[in-house]
């Protein structure tokens, strides 16, 4: 049987990971093109790049429409940028080489809440072209919907959603603290918020969307605040210092309401050590109803591992999909891949 | 549009509350059709049967060729018993009459594992007559295979899946007492393991089988042990009496192996009251892997509600879906319907 052909587009951390993944531990899945962006990559091989310290024989291109009109691929693994209007033309090109796509654009997710034009467009273009379009990653994508989402499956009424994912950003570079707001003052914290370059969390939209969608909800409206998480005690990364009284991170909560109810409450606050103040990180699902179901995980799921991971590990979900813009509750329950993966593509 | 048309085959305690979740909560669905045994029951109106005060204009048969052949439905729920060789007979019928089935059978949720050939025959069956066969329930069905599959999607390996339910059976009448040994010697229990009168958990061959199958794990053998809960306290229900150094439950354990490595245990402890010698009830699931992810309950998800909810919640999934005899894995992500169960039903 044929090896699943893969391109990757977009060599990030993200893209980077999931091309180590499939090199080093997935069976019956092949690597037959890169596209980059980065000139310190361009032109060098991708087992080199990744410091596989072997050579995988796929020279990093930076011409897109090259690679995918010369190469043969099941499915384009896509991981440049978080919005659907900026991807859009990227993901038109894939679809018009006759490819799939698994996308961890954030707002792909579920791209009819945010640019419904572009989400029909999508939808058509793949069903012309024969193939499938998905967006996932570890939140959206995951952790605050379809596992959400699939809890739910046990409950015969439910009357309200909550859930938190509270994380650790000590580990992230300088554009993560700047984007979350952390070693700000709290009135910088809040100008940052007002002129759109504290932005907290992208996907809330995308999340209650597909929440509410797929159970049946009618939400009458879906509100965001972004809160500036001001610490009691002195926090300090390689790339940042907090002194007490400044911010350490950003708050963001999405809340949908029915009637004036609150019935999906989805949190994530994002702050450099939690633990400083006695927070604990973790994924925590409180889904209210019959029966109540309150689900936690304190070793939060990790987002650039549970990204890479729910990127590849649809792969075969999404070759074997109907064709059209899919979202992750639509399709078979999501799986590690252990086995042969040629064993799960029906082709 | 159309309302979704459900027929009950059984109305025991499972059955029944199926029922009334469906009329009691469930938009866009209506029962056409009641098929019973218990001679109380037959001839009545089903509202009536089912303690609603009003008469729902469905009167419950024993005939269920007739009942089947005369009535048009979307999907025959099917609540009778546990084993697929029973239920064969039975799922045959539904087959043949052209509808969808969903059933709650145990040994359904994956039939390909103790009768191969019966499961072969249904596919084709279901394929002939152009509708779908599925096996659920909150456990084999959700908890230790669905869950659990959906969890390791965050991965990009995993190593070991260890999961554990551990319920309280206080509830239960006295059938369920002799079937897990409560109120047993020590000898006594292992003589009714040995005779088959002591089974313990039904379910566990058909998890590890959906668990390995999806993930791709090739297994050399499953291996189950049911070993005696021995009390130091004395326990009691209403329908029996524990005394200390007597078996208070059964302690149902099954392992997967490969390459002589325990890569799948799950472990179903039964009892009476747990809390008084201080063991907490809940549904834990430990993924050792990249990364490993715990998540836990502790109130597990309770299980008559939650086989009565999974049944129910599946009926949009199964009336979609392709052809054949399928199981939990392979359809989308389960979810409560809380909305006109109509709009998301293609026919």
């Amino acid at each position: 049987m044929e090896t699943v052909k893969v391109i990757l587009w977009g060599l990030g951390a993200m893209g980077s990971g999931m091309a180590k993944d499939i090199v080093e531990n997935k069976k019956g899945i092949e690597i037959v093109g890169a596209i980059g962006q980065n000139p310190q990559k361009i032109g060098k091989d991708l087992g080199e790049v990744l410091g596989l310290n072997k050579k995988l024989g796929i020279t990093i291109s930076k011409n897109p429409a090259e690679i995918l009109h010369s190469t043969k691929a099941d499915v384009v693994l896509h991981s440049t940028q978080s919005f659907t209007k900026d991807v859009f033309p990227e993901i038109k090109l894939i679809v018009e080489s006759g490819k799939n796509v698994i996308t961890i654009a954030e707002e792909m997710s579920a791209p009819q809440v945010e640019t419904p034009d572009l989400a029909n467009e999508m939808d058509a273009l793949a069903k012309k072209h024969n193939v499938t379009i998905l967006g996932t990653g570890v939140n959206p994508g995951f952790v605050l919907d379809t596992l959400i989402l699939t809890l739910t499956g046990a409950c015969q009424v439910i009357s309200k959603i909550w859930a938190a994912r509270i994380n650790d950003l000590s580990p992230f570079g300088p554009t993560v603290m700047k984007t979350q707001g952390v070693g700000t003052t709290v009135e910088e914290f809040h100008k940052g918020v007002e002129n759109g370059t504290i932005v907290g969390h992208i996907g809330f939209q995308q999340s209650i969307y597909l929440i509410a969608k797929s159970l049946g909800w009618e939400l009458d409206k879906v509100v965001e605040s972004r809160e500036p998480i001001i610490t009691k005690v002195y926090r300090e990364t390689p790339h940042v210092q907090v002194q007490p009284g400044m911010v350490a991170g950003c708050r963001h909560v999405a809340r949908g309401f029915y009637n004036d109810q609150e019935i999906i409450t989805l949190e994530h606050p994002q702050q450099i050590h939690p633990e400083l103040e006695g927070i604990k990180t973790g994924d925590y699902i409180t889904i209210e109803g019959t029966p109540t179901i309150k689900f936690a995980d304190e070793q939060e799921i990790p987002g650039g591992i549970g990204t890479m991971a729910t990127a590849v590990n649809m792969i075969p979900q999404v070759i074997n999909a109907k064709t059209g813009l899919l979202t992750m509750p639509e399709l078979p329950v999501i799986t590690a891949l252990m086995g042969d993966v040629r064993k799960l593509v029906k082709r």
